[in-house]
């Protein structure tokens, strides 16, 4: 069975690689990590666990098709952090029926089906979560993602994440990088004056750095939905 | 020799499938089409072309080099329609660095030096442009791009135009697709509240349509910059 926190879509994806693509959203409920800046706490925080859903795949999977109406679309695994739980029985279910599937997770929990992904976002936790970053298991993730669309995201608070980021960029060459300035704000309307700042700095920055592999977005959800759940 | 309107960055990429790429714009002067709501008349209307320089290939080289401190950046070419100029010496040029190429063109005029890009993004103008869409020469621009990596990118200012998006959507369903808000406020200051309005409700009809592999973006560089040059 599967710790749920929210399915809802289709939507289009916020961030990283796949912006702007339509997708429907399972958030797992439930994550090994701790972030000081947690966007997701009501799917991290046990106190909300009164709100999470006991859920077979089949059942999750059925939510899926009902909101995209039986279409196949993007289904995006995001939580929490959805490699604490087994979806390979959803993965394989979906995929029977034509659905794709990409997974965001931080890389610090693998597993050997993440090779049924579409695309995987490893999205490492700089120093200003409060995370330690264990490489070897990161390692492990990127070993079992196999040959899967692997793209890279990094949010980022302050220069300490930023250098952070700069080493993991080259250990990692050969990974698609996106930065994203970290959401500081988490009430229900940020100011996205803030929020336009924060980007056009680390553009800024990046581009100072001569990165010119590396992608910087904001997450277009925010602009468009403030910090609305459920869109 | 070519006719060049600015040369300006890095910066990055704000709209279309290489949106946060960091990325140095050559914006060639000069352009076949005056769509009804152009947002770069400066580099179309001819009364402009006073502003406009004639440059040398290696002249053109030797700026974005110099912008972007002798390492290798992905080259937008851009307009105006870049199309309307030989600009394979250019590209022979910069590759032979290191250099990448993309392109962004509508379509109207091809040539066999498409192949040499690294990214083709052919955007056909809608009806609200009220410019004509020649079929046949879309397709020899597909042909001549050959192998390259294309995507389509179409602006959208109302139902007319998302309708005939979906018709090429149909005729062209292996290429991947962006719809892009119009953006109709070409003041210095534009309502960002009018261009989130405008993208949600262009979400809203992607979603409904079932249209789930085509990608919904604003242009990301007018939340950032406003409708400002040079950046």
């Amino acid at each position: 069975m599967l710790i749920i926190s929210e399915i809802f879509g289709p939507t289009i994806q916020g961030e990283g690689a796949l912006i702007g693509t339509p997708t429907v959203f399972v958030r797992t409920g439930g994550c090994d990590f701790r972030c000081s800046w947690c966007d997701t706490l009501h799917a991290v925080d046990k106190k909300y666990k009164d709100d999470w859903l006991t859920m077979s795949a089949q059942d999750v999977f059925e939510q899926v098709e009902q909101l995209s109406g039986g279409k196949p679309i993007l289904v995006t695994l995001s939580g929490g952090n959805p490699a604490t739980q087994d979806l390979s029985e959803l993965i394989k279910i979906g995929k029977a029926k034509g659905y794709r599937f990409a997974m965001e997770t931080q890389g610090s929990v693998s597993a050997p089906w993440f090779a049924m992904l579409d695309h995987l976002t490893l999205s490492p936790k700089p120093p200003s979560s409060k995370m330690r970053f264990d490489q070897v298991r990161f390692d492990t993730s990127l070993h079992n993602a196999n040959n899967t669309n692997i793209s890279l995201k990094i949010v980022i608070a302050d220069h300490t994440d930023l250098e952070w980021a700069g080493e993991l960029k080259s250990q990692y060459p050969k990974l698609p990088l996106y930065l994203q300035p970290c959401n500081l704000e988490l009430k229900n309307t940020p100011s996205l004056e803030k929020l336009t700042t924060q980007t056009l700095n680390l553009v800024d920055e990046v581009l100072k750095r001569g990165w010119f592999d590396t992608s910087v977005l904001p997450q277009l959800h925010v602009y468009l939905w403030g910090n609305e759940k459920g869109v």
